[in-house]
């Protein structure tokens, strides 16, 4: 009889070949998958040509130039190409670009390229977004990853685990992501450090797969390793009708110990804006419509699925956006972009004077399309607001959900849908 | 009874207030509009400034932030920051961004803010497309355009014009794009070296109005100050849908006199390439099959209308661009973003693995959106190739027509539609 353990430890017990393991414990594991995208994969690829024997599977190495593609100057233009060069050297399978594109934590879920019980290491800090599907991910250095790729292998200290249970109804207006910017202005930026969260709570089995990628997304964001889901049948019909590969559910055990539990209740999470310059600086929107924006982002790996494009829509159609503010709508994949135009979404958007642009991270970390100049403020549906962020640093970026981003961008001001005329 | 006068010289006298111009003449004109960009506004507006009056009329002065925007990175937010700061301190009636965007060339006869019979300068050397409809456009430098921007007025030497007539039917498969490229293969890109050009001719009459604007937008890829078409049935019909301003129509004398005359038989104009690096060196399609590209940009001020995107989507339909090709579609403006959704255009390019942008000039200028790598190639519908335009100085453009571009892009080297399987 082994110890009860947590989701996480779970599946790195079983990746190490190990009956049971305890919070920081030293662990090597056989890796499920690696990730790398434009910035880091160079970095990465320089580690395997090190180590020199190739990439441990073909099949397992992820590779998606998202974050300056298309690129944006001759410095990116390079990266991707060293990137594209050694996915067809080296025969890679899942080499996203262009077509096939799309920012990396919306496409792999979209892809069935993860699937439950995955564990996977990526060379972005958002890699956690898969444990929105029940997989265990995490955002590893440049170098890690490129060892991950040659090996198949990479060592994990196995975290504590952080018990979030919210029950109950979210109010009217509110989403996942105002729910995920809740829980980081109650524990703060480093509430979850070094530890996994795993959601759970009747509000939690509510949640479409899109609603836990949001909440998984922005675990690391309270500093956290990975942001957990219990696999269910909402689960499992999204990935039946994406992937063939076999599923491995792992459930914590009853009695499996915490680190602590985190009790929400569903009705106190009002629409939550983050202001400037941390996520856990939240503020219910309804105490921010005085802070007037120049531009609104919709999309992002936070915020860029289907179900965004709609919420965003359904605020946006019919209206325009405000004289003088810029609204920017990023599809996350070409899935996504492509499902918009097949549900009108796209005609509410450019009618709106929104601008849709090709899947790219691109504003969200300063890269290009929507950089802010001195003292511009964003909001944006992104997962970060740190100091010159998205531009300049006196520039500053108000993170919300994508009803709340449209809504700002129609009213010229952070504001409620309920607020617009 | 004043001489003879061509189009370019009877429009520049009625501006002068004057019955007649000579070639040579040094004459001052009132201005029906003033033009810039996100590049050359910033210096445009800090002339306007040291004269100290404002603008001439708002009304007249337009400003177009299409080069680096949605904005690129700091640098040029700050840049459209200056110029839409300026905008809504001066009451600029068409100051088009975001929403209401597109590039500048293909936005203003689209929208009819240029008529027939205008006098234009524009800080942007491609501003001479508006010969398209009858309109003597022309670039300027920002310095002359600032002060155009104050006074509603320019000096001009009165150029001389050359006049080139096609006759006949365009061969299967040529374009305007075509016509216009081996009209510059044939005189050189200082061949019509600040002269007026003057299109007529069977074949002339038989283009639609976006051919014409296609080939009047190079007119300066030749030298030429502007490129001139008649006003008909066409061009009115065109511009009755879009502006309720008066047209005045400015059409040749039968005895006017002319540098030269240029005679092309349609019958010759085959698919034509520009080879690297100058739009002169032209090549037929026919023979340039052995070029491999990496990459495919269908778009731009030259090629960017709904023409071009059916023309483009004709091609791709049912097939996918060829592995490693990147293709990069880039509607010009908003409206033919939207009348590419409604028209199911969309599909086709996503489902041939496109990537459509929001409506800028990017990859054209080596800007972003596309920017090529060391050695990179890539087949273009834009209007110049010079060394390092559009990226890495070792690589390479290739100008040709939607239709050569898009089978190209499927191809994986340059290639005509017939060629596809």
């Amino acid at each position: 009889m082994t110890r009860p353990m947590t989701m996480a430890e779970k599946i790195l017990a079983a990746h190490a070949g190990l009956d049971e393991v305890v919070p920081g414990q030293l662990i090597e594991c056989d890796l499920d998958g690696v990730l790398a995208n434009d910035i880091t994969a160079p970095i990465a690829i320089k580690t395997v040509r090190k180590i020199g024997a190739g990439v441990w599977d073909p099949d397992r190495v992820i590779l998606v130039p998202d974050h300056y593609s298309p690129n944006k100057d001759i410095k990116s233009a390079e990266q991707t190409k060293v990137t594209r060069d050694f996915a067809r050297e080296m025969g890679i399978t899942h080499y996203f670009e262009q077509g096939c594109m799309g920012i990396e934590h919306a496409l792999l879920p979209e892809l069935g390229v993860v699937v439950p019980g995955d564990l996977i290491i990526g060379a972005d800090s958002h890699t956690c977004t898969y444990g929105g599907i029940g997989a265990f991910s995490t955002g590893v250095g440049s170098t890690d990853a490129g060892v991950g790729m040659a090996t198949g292998r990479a060592w994990f200290k196995v975290p504590e685990t952080l018990r979030v249970e919210v029950e109950g109804t979210l109010p009217a207006g509110s989403s996942a992501k105002d729910l995920i910017l809740h829980l980081i202005g109650l524990i703060g930026v480093d509430g979850a450090l070094y530890c996994a969260l795993e959601f759970t709570g009747s509000t939690i089995r509510d949640l479409s797969v899109e609603g836990r990628l949001t909440i998984a997304n922005m675990a690391i964001e309270a500093g956290g390793k990975a942001g957990l889901f219990e696999v269910d049948d909402v689960c499992r019909e999204y990935v039946s009708r994406r992937s063939t590969r076999p599923i491995v559910e792992y459930h914590p055990d009853a009695d499996a110990s915490y680190r602590r539990t985190v009790h929400i209740d569903a009705a106190n999470v009002v629409p939550t804006v983050s202001w400037p310059h941390l996520p856990s600086n939240t503020h219910p929107v309804s105490e921010s419509r005085h802070i007037g924006i120049d531009q609104a982002v919709i999309g992002s790996c936070t915020n860029g699925r289907i179900e965004d494009m709609r919420a965003a829509a359904e605020v946006l159609r019919g209206r325009i956006v405000a004289d003088g503010v810029r609204c920017i709508v990023i599809p996350a994949t070409q899935g996504v972009w492509l499902q918009c135009v097949h549900e009108g979404l796209m005609d509410v958007f450019v009618g709106a004077h929104c601008v849709v642009s090709t899947p790219t991270c691109g504003p969200c970390l300063g890269g290009y399309m929507g950089i802010l100049a001195a003292g511009e403020r964003c909001v944006s549906t992104t997962n970060r607001n740190f100091v010159g962020r998205m531009g300049d640093p006196t520039s500053e970026v108000y993170l919300a959900s994508p009803a709340v981003a449209a809504a700002s961008a129609v009213a010229g001001h952070i504001a409620l849908p309920s607020d617009l005329g």
